[in-house]
């Protein structure tokens, strides 16, 4: 199967295989070893200094764990959203009773700094900002850099969502001054789902202990005081952290910044393969992902009916729309383990189904 | 290494390797049909026909989960204790702004289940009570069908943690009325950790109607919404589901009664050769675990030093004590893949580690 969501995304060989080593004592001198070595390689990928918990836990329980930690009952949050994903995070803030004030921009664009400073500036009682970085259900990637500027220019706290982002796009948690970043492990960091990083800044580790939001299994104070003793303060995921330390030892050989490049070259490969296509891309142009990229059917067309003869006929399988994107989209995952091959395949699945569909793809100049 | 942990435990080569399968969409039919056969089988072990819930998250999250949807903040509820996994419970409500009563036995000995009824008796507020089956600190099995009896005869919510009895040690989910029923992976199902099991009556899950303590990524609700999808709420650990397809089918195979007579007759076996080595047990005898065995090190000797050299003289890993049992006992993990070559080759690390420590064994008769 080609499997072009998002995430889960193919998962290398001997990353898949060395999952299946023997267990370990988790609370012995191995697992420490282990621990040690992720927690190094994730700084080094994160470019960070600050501490990466690991939390045996999808993506979504890395960033309720981000909530929690930092937005106390009542406490008003700027949240800044671009699709489902950020989203996800005012209807989580709103769950463990913070009051989000939701700037949301229109799906398939970025969000404007300028509008965030607009707000932090009418808002002085608010702390904290939460960002998604990559918008997984749109395709578009925030400038975050931008944004980042803006908020520490404010003095405020940033929480970010780069889940689809980190490993693939470039993210500078020291440089940017990031305060809490979230990524998960099925996306370019080429593993199964089922980890999720989290990294905490000296500042956000003090916002953590005057936060009073109840926490226990998603506590990151609980795995920073694990995390000093070689361990994690309830049973962890050993086989994903097998996994994780064979990816990371795979990402630093080839290079955090080549990795970077690499997404770059892939996605650009992409988009132009499906332009050629004839398709429009959703998002727009200046803010396309280097991870995911979101495509229009052909007017007429249901984008779950081309998803469903790709998957039936050409063991490709895309991602659907998620909320209101719903049969409207379809997105191209290209982040990770993506191999030209993979890519030449995809674009080829989408010509035949298009075809099948009764739709003239235009010829190749 | 023979790791003789109460989990994790060895996992049987064909579940390791089932890990290693590419990945697919976890919105997709593929994933659909294996979360329905992971379902069924969980069905069949817990012997419930009650909806069982599997989250991406450790045991420690599946307590968690059972706490956040069934006691709401300032609730009293009563907690039975017989050592520190039952007293994570009570620390998880006091967390989340429940109000425990704790009712709390002796380390190695079970919960009487006269002094429960006479504990519900006495608090006709309490709707909901909390036990452990089988408290991996101290190697001791509460009498839960007894307990059950009691709890039921006075019309109570039962939440239990069967999180390293079941499938190894008998649970009748149904036939005991067990309300709440929480297990995870590491243990006698023959997984790596990273998944947790909650079944959920239908009594039980009024109750989470009525429950107003926020939850979101632990939320049960949410895991049964997308269960009727063939989902899982957030992205799930795909690998170990793989592996619990797997592990299930050997449980099947092999047949849930005929695995709990297997772990009956491989504890006596431990039981006996431990007592032969002139070592005392820590639990009393009428409450002996079938998964895991606690044993007190000669007077003189500490248990951590022991377990030092079982492993490195003999590559062999046993778990020591927890909290104040720390130094005190060490524990013999005997549950889910465990062979007679495992339990003969522990027997022998115990004995090569006394015996350099200078501490006789009794000749054998």
């Amino acid at each position: 199967m080609n499997l072009r969501t998002p995430g889960p995304i193919p998962v290398p060989q001997e990353v898949a295989e060395a999952g299946a080593a023997p267990m370990i004592n988790h609370r012995g001198p191995e697992f420490a070893a282990i621990l040690a070595r992720c927690e190094e390689g994730l700084k080094e990928v994160y470019r960070t200094s600050n501490d990466v918990a690991i939390l045996t836990a999808s993506g979504t329980g890395g960033m309720e764990s981000a909530v929690v930690s930092h937005v106390s009952p009542g406490e008003r949050v700027l949240v800044v959203t671009i699709g489902v994903f950020g989203e996800r995070f005012v209807d989580l803030i709103r769950t463990f009773g913070g009051d989000p004030v939701h700037l949301a921009f229109e799906y398939g664009t970025g969000a404007d700094p300028n509008a965030i400073d607009e707000a932090l500036a009418a808002n002085d009682d608010i702390r904290t900002v939460f960002v998604t970085h990559n918008e997984t259900s749109t395709g578009a990637t925030n400038p975050l850099e931008e944004i980042a500027s803006v908020v520490k220019g404010r003095d405020r706290l940033l929480i970010v969502d780069a889940i689809s982002s980190l490993s693939s796009i470039p993210v500078e948690t020291d440089a940017w001054g990031l305060d809490v970043v979230v990524s998960g492990s099925q996306k370019g960091w080429m593993l199964p789902p089922g980890l999720a990083f989290v990294s905490v800044s000296e500042r956000a580790w003090e916002v953590q202990e005057q936060c009073t939001t109840p926490r226990a299994y998603l506590d990151l104070r609980r795995a920073r005081r694990s995390a000093g003793n070689g361990q994690t303060p309830w049973t962890p995921a050993v086989s994903l952290f097998y996994q994780l330390d064979r990816a990371l030892a795979l990402l630093r050989e080839e290079g955090v910044e080549q990795v970077w490049a690499r997404h770059r070259a892939t996605a650009a490969r992409v988009r132009a393969g499906v332009q050629d296509l004839g398709l429009e891309l959703f998002a727009e142009e200046s803010v396309r992902s280097d991870t995911v990229t979101s495509i229009l059917p052909p007017d007429g067309l249901q984008a779950d009916e081309l998803r469903k003869i790709a998957r039936e006929e050409y063991d490709t399988v895309f991602a659907g729309g998620q909320g209101s994107m719903g049969g409207k989209i379809f997105r191209f995952g290209h982040l990770g383990y993506t191999t030209d091959e993979d890519v030449s395949g995809a674009l080829g699945a989408i010509e035949g189904a298009l075809a099948r569909l009764g739709h003239a793809v235009p010829a190749r100049g």
